[in-house]
């Protein structure tokens, strides 16, 4: 009897944890926008159309980037502040800044805060959740104030003293966060993103390190920080550390053979710069945001790559959207495993269970499914060539936020299409579909007897 | 000890089976593909180019349908004679002629054979394989017939009294083989397809109920034909049926959604001409690789669903290449299985094997990854559009055959490219994996302990 209550108390906690996330974001997106739309919070004191402010808050609460209005340019500092909010709450996951606010109030957390907590951070269980908590918090201001420090070495010499600290800040939160958003907007150029720095070292190395550090998510830094050797950390853990290494090294190498002799975009830089720009792109594509070169301007074999680049993300647990990295290591795996004959699927001595390969295949077709209509979607209301109807999709549903240029000049179907698909992807197809699909658990079925179908 | 050496004995021939056919497959092609040089094959009576030659031999043994000249002015009728040939070859799988043969030289056939043909036919026994086989020849005798008659009431008005015979035999059994080659180019317009008869009901729905049938699968028809209720049918042939009417609908209802008012395609004709093009095009991009409407004017959401039909192919044990529909129906079930919280995939009162769940994945990432690396090494070498190149890609490896036009124009290396990836679609990737990667079965190896990873 003690042990029934206990299941159904834990389980009803279960399925409210996600209900609670998508509920929260969509809350948060909603205040963040309505706050956008004072005359405070805009450059020119007049009120923004409803639309913008949503769009606007919707990419920096999903981490994502895409915008419709120049941020440096239409928004007062006020606005900006706000923005830097909302990437910071939806960056480190709003559940974490509930966790701050019962730290402040000293409050005792609760079994149940802690479930909605794991959830948020995409952990499977809610033990030791509240040292990760802190951790987090700490490592995340240590992160970004270095930073910004490093940052403001280049931007204060370039924009004079009080403005370079600002840019400072805004691009090391933005980076690590992995949010895209930028300053670097002009009346005249308002969208050329980081273009002007690609020849930069420093801030290119700095971001790129941000970026890479916000992708691994806050599971894997705390692993990292428990074990001093690779052989001990959690399969998790070596999963995602393998997988964003190859996915990199994929990026960068692709990026070189494909638009080294591109004259729009490595073409007109030298050998180093040639280097410097590629590992950006390899970097930002991943879900970040930021670029460096002009992404309208790749080849075909570059712009289909940065599709499943961005389609696959970041690192479950972080910042990122996409399908993750960890589900693209599983299907690889699978892959090769039923290649070598094996009937089960291993990584570093482990068998990975059938129910983490379900995940996958569910994740990789929900994604595909969901990119594919939304980039037809887009196709059909507006007047643009396919390829970049589906690029800003699947930028959207990464949460990366790149662009050709086609987000500015969209339709008012298409941003809310934009903004549905950046919700999705911040908080997870899985979360999004156990939230309104599981309202209540099927009762255990009977097993069928097995059978084989005959594949290819 | 007994028992030992049976198994020794059938792992030895399951392992060589695969062997068999794919070099058997290649060797059918090289052979063919000489033939085709000789002067006597070309209209012209010169020798044509190896190049060439090899194309045709590729795209007809494996039922494809891209050419690089036009099959009705190139070829002499010798040289249409020996596609004719190869087509019927590829399609009923040389292993079914082999058998053919032995019925012939009245051998008894022996187990070996019977491990071999079915790996030709993709089925995972060799039980009633005989029965099967007598069937199949039968069958397509049959069916081919009847549609050629349909064909030529038709044709014979139209091209006059022996030619309109072999046109309609021919394209008869073209459809039925789901090969796309046809007779229907001339010197001003030499890849024009079936758009000359878009219009024609009798023409279209004989040609549409021709690829159906070839592209089900001998072992859908041969179970369809042994039980009479729907319930009786293997799980197998449920799941083909199923799976082949819902893709049939969704092209169809996708193609009129994009395709309505577009004045290139569909647009042109009313409203139950609309239908019937929409509906051929549907059936076509399956496997079949006719066309009666422009593919190259299509809208961009059209040609990525065309991609993605192309990909998906025809049913396992059928003319069709692809990843087939099995895969995809597993795929999809898998995601709404995790959608719904269960840990077993089932369908129609069965659980699907996890063996199986990992070779749908493995064909899919070995597809796609076919798919892009293909169209990516072509965009490299070409001067063409990337959806261009990927749409010939496609084709090639679902052995579609549609065209934009680009595969006439191609260099050598794309040619190349485009033949090895007919090959692959045909013999199929998992067949060409284990021929390639299990020359030993891999010692059973310790279960290691199973993880769970966080997905998503
Ligand atoms: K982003
Ligand atoms: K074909």
């Amino acid at each position: 009897m003690q042990t029934q209550i206990f299941m159904v108390h834990k389980r009803h906690l279960g399925l409210r944890a996600p209900t609670v996330l998508a509920v929260g974001f969509a809350l948060t997106i909603l205040v963040g926008a309505l706050v956008l739309m004072l005359p405070v919070s805009a450059a020119d004191g007049q009120i923004t159309p409803f639309l913008d402010a949503l769009f606007t808050a919707a990419s920096a609460s999903c981490v994502t980037g895409l915008v419709t209005v120049s941020t440096a340019v239409h928004w007062s500092v006020f606005g900006k502040c706000v923005i830097l909010l909302l990437i910071q709450i939806g960056g480190l996951g709003f559940m974490s800044v509930a966790a701050i606010a019962s730290f402040v109030l000293r409050r005792t957390i609760t079994l149940h805060e802690r479930m909605v907590m794991s959830a948020g951070l995409n952990l499977s269980d809610g033990g030791g959740i509240v040292r990760l908590t802190r951790r987090v918090l700490f490592g995340t201001f240590i992160i970004e104030g270095t930073g910004a420090v490093l940052l403001s070495c280049r931007f204060v010499p370039h924009y004079g003293f009080p403005k370079g600290i600002t840019m400072g800040v805004f691009h090391a939160v933005s980076a690590f966060c992995n949010a895209g958003f930028d300053l670097m907007g002009t009346p005249d150029d308002p969208f050329q993103s980081l273009i002007g720095w690609a020849e930069d070292p420093l801030v290119n190395i700095t971001l790129m390190a941000l970026i890479v550090l916000g992708g691994l998510g806050f599971f894997v830094w705390s692993d990292v920080w428990d074990k001093h050797s690779f052989c001990r950390l959690r399969l998790h853990t070596k999963i995602v550390l393998t997988a964003t290494a190859g996915l990199l090294l994929f990026g960068f190498g692709w990026t070189l053979l494909f638009e080294w002799s591109n004259p729009a975009t490595l073409g007109a830089f030298d050998t180093p710069h040639k280097l410097l720009a590629a590992a950006f792109e390899s970097v930002t594509l991943r879900t970040a945001g930021f670029n460096t070169i002009d992404l309208g301007a790749l080849t075909g074999p570059s712009q289909a790559v940065s599709c499943l680049l961005m389609f696959i993300g970041g690192s479950p647990g972080s910042t990122a959207g996409g399908i993750k990295t960890v589900t693209a290591a599983v299907l690889v795996l699978t892959a090769i495993s039923a290649f070598c004959g094996r009937t089960t699927v291993s990584a570093f001595g482990r068998t990975i269970a059938p129910r983490s390969i379900m995940n996958a295949v569910t994740l990789l077709m929900a994604g595909g499914v969901l990119c594919l209509v939304g980039a037809c979607a887009i196709a059909g209301i507006e007047d643009a060539p396919f390829h970049q109807c589906l690029f800003e999709a699947v930028s959207a549903f990464g949460t990366v936020g790149v662009s050709m240029g086609l987000t500015p000049t969209l339709a008012a179907a298409s941003r809310v299409i934009l903004i549905v698909m950046m919700y999705m992807g911040r908080v997870g197809v899985l979360t999004l579909g156990v939230a309104v699909f599981m309202r209540r658990r099927e009762p255990p079925r009977l097993k069928y007897p097995d059978a084989d179908v005959f594949i290819g």
